[in-house]
Formats: C-alpha cells, structure tokens, sequence
C-alpha cells in the first residue's frame, strides 16, 4: 500500500513513522510512505499555500490550487504507469483531514487497508478553501476536539491501517486467529508479573483464577470481564 | 503547564513537538514537554518493561512496577518543591492512554488545559497490567480504533490541550473574541482567492455573498451553512 500524505509540515512525520510497526511495515516493503510538501505545488517565489478568506474573518486558509496541483500530480504518475500497464489500476482514496469531517473508527481502518493507494490532504487548523471537497473522496476526523493540522490525523490513519495491513504484525499471529477479535487482549483485564505489587501499604494481587491453570475458569472470567467497547 | 510523557519510545515525540504551536508554546514558557523512558525505571540489567500475561494469551504486557516508579518519581519532585514552598500544591492528572478509556472530546482538553500538570502513560497495544488503574485517574482513548500505543494518543491531547492555553494562540486573538465560538472559521465552509478556481473542464466559484461586501449577508449566509458537530 502507498500513502501520500501532503502537508506544510512534512518533518512532523520523521520521527513517528521511523518507529515500531510504522517501520516494520516498510522495511517489509508493505507500506510504503511519502510525505509532500505542499509548498513544492506553488508557483510564486514566496511559495504561499495560505490566504485570507472572503467575507473576511480570522485566521488563514490554505488555498486550493496547490492541493489540486499535489493530488493531480500524485495520481497522474499511476494513471500512466497504469497505462503502460506497469501495475493494475489503483483502489485509491483521497482525504482531507479536517475537524469537520466523518469520524474514523476501526470499520473505517479496516475498509481502507484494502486499498492501495491512500492520498492524505493534511488541513490546518485555520481552516481550508471548501473547494477542495471536489476533488476528495472523503473528509475525516479522527475525533471530536480541535487540533493545530490534520498532521496527527494522517499519523493515527496510517498507524491503525498499517497493523491491519496482512504481514505487518506477522510475528504476532494469534492476532489473526479466528479464536480472536482484532483486538485480542483489549477486552479483558490482563496482568503479569510479579503476582503481589506493593503500592505503598497496599499489596496488589492477581486474580486467583488467572494463576489456576485452570484454562476453563480462566475463558469464564475472560469472558464474564469482556470490555465491549468496540 | 507541565506534561510528562512516559514511553518506551521517548524519541517518538522529537519531530512533532520540534514544530507549530506546540513549539510556540514551549518558547514562551506557557508550556514544559519531557518525554521519560520508562526503561529508566527498570532494575535489571536488560530494563525488562514487558512480559507474558497470566493465564495465557498473545502479546506481551507493561509491568507494573516500572510505571509506578516512574509516576512516583514524577509527582515525589513536585511534592518536596511543594513543601519547600517553591511552588503551589498541584493540580495533577495522572492519565493512562488505552483503547478501552474514556473518549477524548474538546470539553476533556478545556478541562484539562486548566491543569498545572498532567502525566500521560502511553500503554502499548498488546496492553498494561490492569493494577496500573489503581494510581490512575484516568484512562482516556481518542477515538474508537486500535493503535499500536499511546504516543499518538499523547500527542493528541498535547496539542488540543495546548492551543487553548491562555497566550499560546495569542497572535490570532479573535479565536478568544466572545462573538467566535473556539471552533472559529470550523463553523461554516470557506472560500480564499483565486475567486474563479479552474478544475479541468469545471470552474468552480465563491459564493457570490461572501464577495458582496454586504456584512449582514455574510453573516445571514455563515449562520445558514453552519456545522453543528461541536
């Protein structure tokens, strides 16, 4: 899968994505992740992605046509290796991050890992010329509350497709049992060692049940303290 | 505002908190971010800070201990300088970052952003040992999906905890006007120049009113095409 996420901040994603599951998906060649600066689709030398907005108002809004530019640009290079018949046609998505947009939820993560190709639209805070809609397949929030840029947005899309991606969590494969849901030891309470944890006066236990060895006391209790939060 | 994070992966954090807002505010004082190891508050010598669940199971769980003697070393510093008087008590979240906490919104982050300091502990997908619920005050998740860990979900809350401390977004003063909501230019679709925006075949407009000059119109319009997400 190829995600292409545009963006003033392309740096912002250095660090994030040169570690854990994020890496490993790349260095198995299953994702592959480019960030795009948005100031390298203008065309005047001060480089401007942003301006004020008509009927005025605080604040900056990014523009239009380097976004278009970007994305045009990004797909184009497909459609010809398409043509060429390099690679088969693209299941492709464009999307604008934005604090307005559909809330991402795990159905969503998993309908969009069977895609190939993702293009991330990271909008500002400030906000984006609304005409940018027409050319994006879908606007997304990654939850109810304000933040500076999409940036975030695009890192938690990528993190929660990338460990649905077949292979990135290959080492792990029990996730993918039938036995177990997607969210594997999310659903219950689990603990580990030491059996006794002393906080201050306190002593911290396990629960009993879970040292038996009794393996159909220990699936009741699971069960019985299942979290159903998704 | 202090924010300690603890991580097993304190370098995470690097780009995104280097740049923006979250900058800005760490540049004027208003906000102090420090990512901690948690390795660093391990005994052995290969800083175990996972290990196998009870009772069985896939994944590997964060230990206890280390993340208790990290909060203890975290909030023991702040208690001697209280006493010492060289600051006031505290007003001190502990948070641990989980797919099953509470959700995330924009009333959490105002509510939060009145907070002297806030300890994130970025669990990982695999899970914590559920006794660290017991020095907890809150389990927070931002959205309804899985991610690898927390860090995501503590940059989350940094930045829509920082823009809404008093003077981060102090250039831009009129998101603090009482006559705009927080959400400011969020509320309603936006338009920036070019008036006339060219997309293949299709030209694509502003809305005349928003070019009229007409203020009342401007705001008859806003109010009519306005999102009530928030």
């Amino acid at each position: 899968m190829l995600i292409n996420i545009i963006t003033i901040f392309p740096d912002i994603f250095n660090s994030y994505f040169g570690e854990s599951i994020i890496q490993r998906a790349q260095d198995k060649k299953l994702l592959r992740l480019e960030a795009h600066d948005l100031r390298s689709f203008t065309h005047d030398k001060h480089h401007t992605v942003d301006d004020t907005p008509y009927g005025g108002g605080a604040g900056m809004l990014l523009k239009v046509e380097p976004i278009y530019e970007a994305v045009q640009s990004l797909t184009k290079t497909s459609a010809l290796q398409t043509i060429k018949n390099i690679i088969k046609p693209k299941r492709r998505k464009v999307v604008l991050l934005s604090a307005k947009g559909k809330t991402w939820t795990q159905a969503l993560a998993r309908e969009y890992s069977k895609l190939d190709e993702l293009i991330l639209i990271c909008g500002r805070y400030e906000g984006v010329d609304e005409r940018v809609l027409s050319f994006v397949d879908e606007e997304i929030s990654i939850g109810d509350y304000v933040l500076t840029g999409g940036e975030l947005g695009a890192m938690v899309m990528v993190d929660s497709i990338a460990r649905l991606l077949p292979g990135v969590l290959g080492n792990e494969a029990s996730y993918e049992d039938e036995s177990h849901s997607e969210l594997g030891v999310l659903e219950y309470p689990h603990y580990t060692k030491p059996p006794v944890f002393k906080m201050g006066n306190k002593e911290l236990t396990v629960p009993e049940v879970l040292v038996s060895g009794n393996h159909q006391a220990i699936a009741d209790w699971r069960q019985q303290h299942k979290n159903f939060k998704f």
